[in-house]
């Protein structure tokens, strides 16, 4: 039978692309995402609501969040939505309201880019500029975040190998932007129960291939508002550099993703039971003040 | 347990979106590529190579597959790769090409668009732009494709659902571009035999939900060069209103997906076959040359 | 990054297990079903219910299926049920009804088996004998199937990639028993808008391998009343030997799978289509009665 | 679009089969293993070579995985693998060896069977029998087991969904025999880097649904050695009550799956930082010698 060259597994080292492997540059990269290290013994915690809705949601949630030990703040202008009848996001509005929040709170932001003609605009609003599941083969916006001078946070692809992850952040590091952060969300397989399933096998892979730092997204990873604590947990032991998760003010009043967002509360509680796990495995999550504060 | 909402199956005709619901227009499309009419009697075969390569490659390839009853040029300038480091296309310069030969065979040519930027320079040399699997859900770029004037080759992603694909094609119709050719081009599955599975099934599923025209690739969707003829055939059985393959006229020394592309004899032979069975389910293959020459 | 063993795809004629291979035995293996010979021109309709029910269901639907030109009848006596509050079928009463049918009809009957200690019981009323899908890795049973003296029908397994497939197949020919009929009968992957996938690559890729008889069911593998007819041709176009198909006399009043199983009008006039897909890839369906009658 | 009824995610909860519901049976089963209690506070680790090779090899394992805090032992005597052509296990010698290093260590084991015929055998060798994940819907067996009066560790299917899964089990409780493990082990998806991918979020989604104690083994569920300890860490974070992993006191020289076995260092090593995170979720992994010593 013949070989499909299309088809292979990662079977060797050479197939690594080279400037996101860890055979190049050996040592972890840290990401500076306006002061906060993303990639050292600190785990992260980025939180925020699925999409901007208003100054006081996105306030209330930021003041909280960060008061819980959240460092980075998330929260989408312009939404990827698989309907064009779903609420698209606030866009430039949405942008504005992250910018005034930043300076509010004093936490960095990060926030989703959708089109090749938007990344200097959403990167001029925001710290770091995600590139989103749905996007992570898009190369020309791949290209255009490797020209910007913002750290990038590109999530894996639904349905993509880690092979295909790799080579998507090798197209923005051969640009010249080598402040890249990896984060499983979640990949589409035959259960149903979850919405995606969370792959935390792919956080120890990464780190073993790559440099760069990988976080784990348990919000969009399962779906399911109750879960988010148990796979965080997990996420924390495994060796994830980060989470990132959805919190909202009034999750029952979302307009999106309302089922999958921690309260106030449930964050709260949460980030207490991490901090014993992250000391388990040697690291820790912090609960001083961003610098730019 | 709680019912996952992002989850549902397809379960009711509400959750089909309304302009490409066979409900709102029970009729079928008829998409004209200048001149060639895709979804109506006729089987449509678009062939040509997977990238374009030069002025003898491309020239020596249409000339062949028109003699041999294909309607439509196929051939990309900006190929979505997964590396960086491999061939990218030849970009504006392979347009030009693509507008070369178009004069000098009257074939209509289909070509791939990437990024929202270049939608209008890519419409302007082609008769049908596409959106390749990748970019199945890159939101801005559909839009921007239901603003342009010419007819949309919308692949299926390889991890979509039909509902995430219709939906897709939906952002289109909502621009007011209505004419938008469907493409089953195989999606992921576990099994690694071949390249993709083709998903034949969603041809008699997507035909019956909407009213939009319905083709088949078996060139990706096999990755296999000796397996193209049998699911082609297959198609045509299940229902395809057309086929778009890759032919290549020297695939050995083709720069990208030569063992996935038919020599010129494969696709000779193949044509006839195909339209024995095209009869057999009532269509036809039409050797008539286009309206355009 | 290192390789696992585990988990090669099939890249060498090395890897597909001797007996199965066509580099061992390049001919076709023609299997001979009390007379019915699958593997050879003919394409094999077999048909019936999903369950045995009764022997005014069985014969009506039997005395229909094989005037229409089915060769072989299939009904389930064991019955595999996800849930165990399901019915489980008639067990040995359901076998008794086969083999009175069979005698009336004068069809060859397929049934399944599903415990190692029944094989026996089984295959002294039936003509050949089914292995299911959820038991293709079920090595004893496989072994046992092996020391029959009767045609096995194995099933690929929902989960099964077609080297596994083929190595299932193996451990039948090992016990001595070389008439082997394989079935694709659908994947499982992440679509929801059919019960499985139909695989229909799979006909090619393992009709390329081995030298054992290939046929495709497309009731199980599509869990659609009114797909089955379009996969049907198309599962006949891409090169199968042969169909096995849910159909009932009444249907809407089915125990089981009434909503993927024909009618008996709506059977007929599938053959009636078939035959001319038959003849356009230059094989036939046969209408002569069994040897056996 | 019509609803597939054999689709259908779990949407309610009277989709959960009554005897394994956590409605019918609001509090959690502890599963007794000959004194070993699986299910309460403590997380229990099963550990032990992948098949029963020789008495040095399974006593030198045994004894060290015993020293190091394993409370049940593991090893295969009947194997299910994928050829014909690899070793099968030593059959009845192998059930005989676990047998004796039962008595001499005061270890627990658990080991596979496969066949119906061979229930009642395996049964009177282990405390604990191991219906393996290939044969998850083999019915017969299921109720064999269910009619043994020994616990059961039943394995989740490589491709089963949760509710399938619960209905497995319900097979075996409707026999009588309510002890029952269940056991994530790895599913399969599209992903080839690693063997399966271990659903992790199948352990809250389970313990959510049922009463019964659930466990995971990172060693199938990665295939990788150098990755089980981090997945095994994930798992006592995300809330199991127990792991099954293959430990080889020389690895290299292991008849079969050598490259996923921790060798007697590693094994060492992984408890004692297992245990962190036992205290760091409330849990507790004794060191405590089981009662039958």
């Amino acid at each position: 039978m013949e070989t499909n060259p299309c088809n292979k597994p990662i079977n060797g080292e050479s197939s690594i692309p080279s400037r996101v492997s860890r055979k190049t540059k050996p040592d972890d990269t840290i990401v500076n995402v306006n002061g906060v290290k993303v990639g050292g013994s600190e785990i992260v915690i980025i939180a925020g609501p699925c999409a901007v809705e208003s100054h006081e949601q996105l306030f209330e949630t930021a003041r909280s969040v960060k008061a819980g030990g959240a460092r980075i703040l998330r929260g989408g202008a312009f939404k990827p939505r698989s309907s064009p009848y779903n609420f698209q996001g606030l866009g430039e509005e949405g942008l504005k309201l992250l910018g005034i929040i930043r300076v509010e709170t004093g936490m960095p932001v990060v926030t989703e880019v959708m089109d090749t003609r938007q990344v200097e605009l959403v990167a001029s609003y925001a710290d770091m500029i995600q590139i989103g599941s749905r996007n992570m083969q898009n190369y020309p916006l791949l290209k255009e975040a490797g020209l910007c001078r913002k750290p990038v946070l590109l999530k894996r692809g639904m349905m993509a190998t880690i092979e295909e992850y790799l080579m998507a952040a090798e197209y923005i590091l051969t640009q010249g932007n080598e402040q890249v952060i990896l984060c499983e969300r979640g990949i589409r397989t035959f259960e149903t129960s979850t919405r995606n399933t969370l792959d935390l096998s792919a956080v120890p892979m990464l780190k073993r291939l790559t440099h760069l730092p990988v976080i784990v997204d348990p919000s969009h990873g399962t779906g399911l508002r109750w879960m988010v604590p148990a796979m965080a947990k997990a996420a924390v032991a495994v060796g994830a550099d980060g989470l990132i998760m959805e919190v909202h003010y009034k999750p029952e009043e979302a307009i999106c993703d309302g089922y999958q967002s921690l309260n106030l509360d449930e964050f709260g509680q949460l980030m207490s039971d991490l901090k014993k796990i992250a000391v388990a495995v040697g690291r820790n999550i912090s609960l001083q003040k961003p610098a730019t504060v």
